[in-house]
């Protein structure tokens, strides 16, 4: 017979396992919005259920800055483009004397930022374009792998919220296909969505540049130019959703107005639906911000997410954890 | 014990079982394309061999019109547009005197594509737009489900290649990802994919017209408008491909210069990869033609196609049957 120290460890271990198995949400706190998913998952993938629905159509979308990782204090792929800029500056002189680069030289992100979305185009398109495509997965390679949030000090691929990998998974589980639709850069994201999120780089849907086919020095490249294609924000999420997946998702998830329509064109059918709306409530593990925000701003959705039934998840009470490396 | 009236159809039936699972391209004579296939999905699958490819990375891309299905007497998406175009015409008054419309009321195809692409476009515009998206769905599926063959008298879908079915199968139950990549409508192709082919939505990418995002009786529409927004040929095929997957195929299958490109960007690469090349030979049971077609010209594609190791189907002598109908 084992004695009971060898005994015990096991039965915590087995223990431990069950109730993963039992609850596949165990960061979120027993409250409404994890009750209203699983009931929502176990009605559509119940043979017995009037709202079943064949795996097929089984398809979410999930919004990438504020959904499943943090945008304070500005959107990552912003950080990305300041490196860029103060990495490429000495090739670009004029770059001193001129907005909004020079603000990104002095450090001074607030000004950088003022001109506001066609600030921040510009500056994705000077550090994003001209080179082919392996070149910029390259750098945002290095870049993602070694860079630092300023806040936290930790990878920014660490910034993203357990509680949404836990979704991720569970509706992957229960075979959903996830995808990502992200006014982020479709190729920046790509570089890490597989390894991050589990989601690999043909279920990411985000704003692109245009690009060329051409062939150099005797091989094909396809070359990234300094014009915006598709900027997949707004109403440009259902569209791009359309192009991409040519069906309408059953489960939608964002955190801001930018997600309003994807939620609306979810959620304005007659089957089986739903839409979750993250709401930055939570200053001293998070951020707190919504209607007032530079970024992200929630407003309108907040606005109507009672009357259209969107499930709001209050970041400070309905989760246990917000990181995967913060202890409860 | 059995009478042998009961036992031989049951031996009957194991037997076909058992040679369909030994040979997976059963409508394929023992010929080299056939050889090569096979060889290329053993090196790519086998965990022991120096060309073994994740699954992850297993993706597959198609040419629909002329590789998976034919294309004579004219792309079968043209003839739908011909049919909208007899269908709308008691509400174009001015297109009995309009070319191509004109030419396309009295019957006149030869006429009507003599205008090429950009004939065809106009076509497609003043059909295939100006309705939501909904709409057009069932436009076009009570089209495929209604229209037949001129030359077969078969459905549309019934014209479907039976080898490269078996090579669809072959390729998704050795884990690859199998896309459409064609010049044709997404949104035409959508309609039927899932059922003709077992390719989903989501893994077909095609030429698409511009759509807005809009609130129609209180209910958000996505509506087609009457302008091109991409064309998915030749060099687009690639771009396509890096928009919508995010990383290079392993497999590519075409039938004609359009494409080329595609063809070249698959298997410009250091890693196992895989081009295949449909040539039309068979008067007899298909059509014949290649390098002065009007449709689905081959040529370029058929002078490299040696030099870059491109695997040509000699449909003639490659196939047992063309298509499911056909007997041996």
């Amino acid at each position: 017979m084992l004695p009971m120290n060898r005994i015990l460890p096991v039965l915590c271990c087995l223990l431990t396992a069950e109730s993963m198995a039992d609850d596949p949400l165990p960061s979120w706190n027993e409250r409404a919005a994890k009750a209203a998913i699983v009931r929502f998952v176990e009605r559509v993938t119940n043979r017995d259920s009037p709202e079943y629905v064949e795996p097929s159509r089984r398809i979410a979308v999930f919004d990438n800055d504020g959904t499943l990782w943090s945008e304070q204090p500005a959107y990552f792929q912003a950080m990305f483009v300041f490196d860029r800029i103060r990495q490429m500056a000495p090739d670009h002189p004029e770059w001193k004397e001129q907005l909004p680069y020079s603000a990104v030289l002095k450090g001074d992100m607030k000004t950088a930022l003022e001109g506001g979305e066609s600030a921040l185009f510009k500056m994705v398109m000077a550090t994003h374009a001209g080179m082919t495509t392996e070149e910029f997965d390259t750098s945002v390679r290095q870049w993602i792998e070694t860079a630092r949030h300023p806040k936290t000090g930790k990878l920014y691929t660490e910034m993203v919220f357990q509680p949404m990998l836990e979704l991720l998974a569970l509706l992957k589980a229960n075979d959903f296909r996830v995808y990502i639709v992200s006014g982020g850069g479709v190729d920046f994201m790509r570089v890490f969505s597989e390894r991050v999120y589990g989601i690999p780089p043909e279920q990411v849907i985000g704003s692109r540049v245009r690009a060329s086919y051409e062939i150099r020095n005797g091989q094909p490249v396809i070359i990234r130019l300094p014009e915006m294609a598709f900027i997949d924000d707004k109403a440009g999420k259902p569209l791009g959703i359309h192009e991409h997946i040519g069906r309408r998702p059953i489960f939608a998830a964002g955190n801001s107005d930018g997600d309003f329509q994807m939620l609306e064109w979810t959620t304005s059918t007659d089957g089986p639906h739903f839409g979750l709306i993250i709401h930055h409530t939570d200053s001293e593990r998070e951020f707190a911000y919504d209607r007032k925000s530079h970024i992200g701003q929630l407003n309108k959705a907040l606005d109507e997410a009672s009357q259209r039934k969107w499930q709001l998840v209050d970041m400070k009470n309905d989760w246990k954890i917000i990181y995967p490396w913060s202890s409860q």
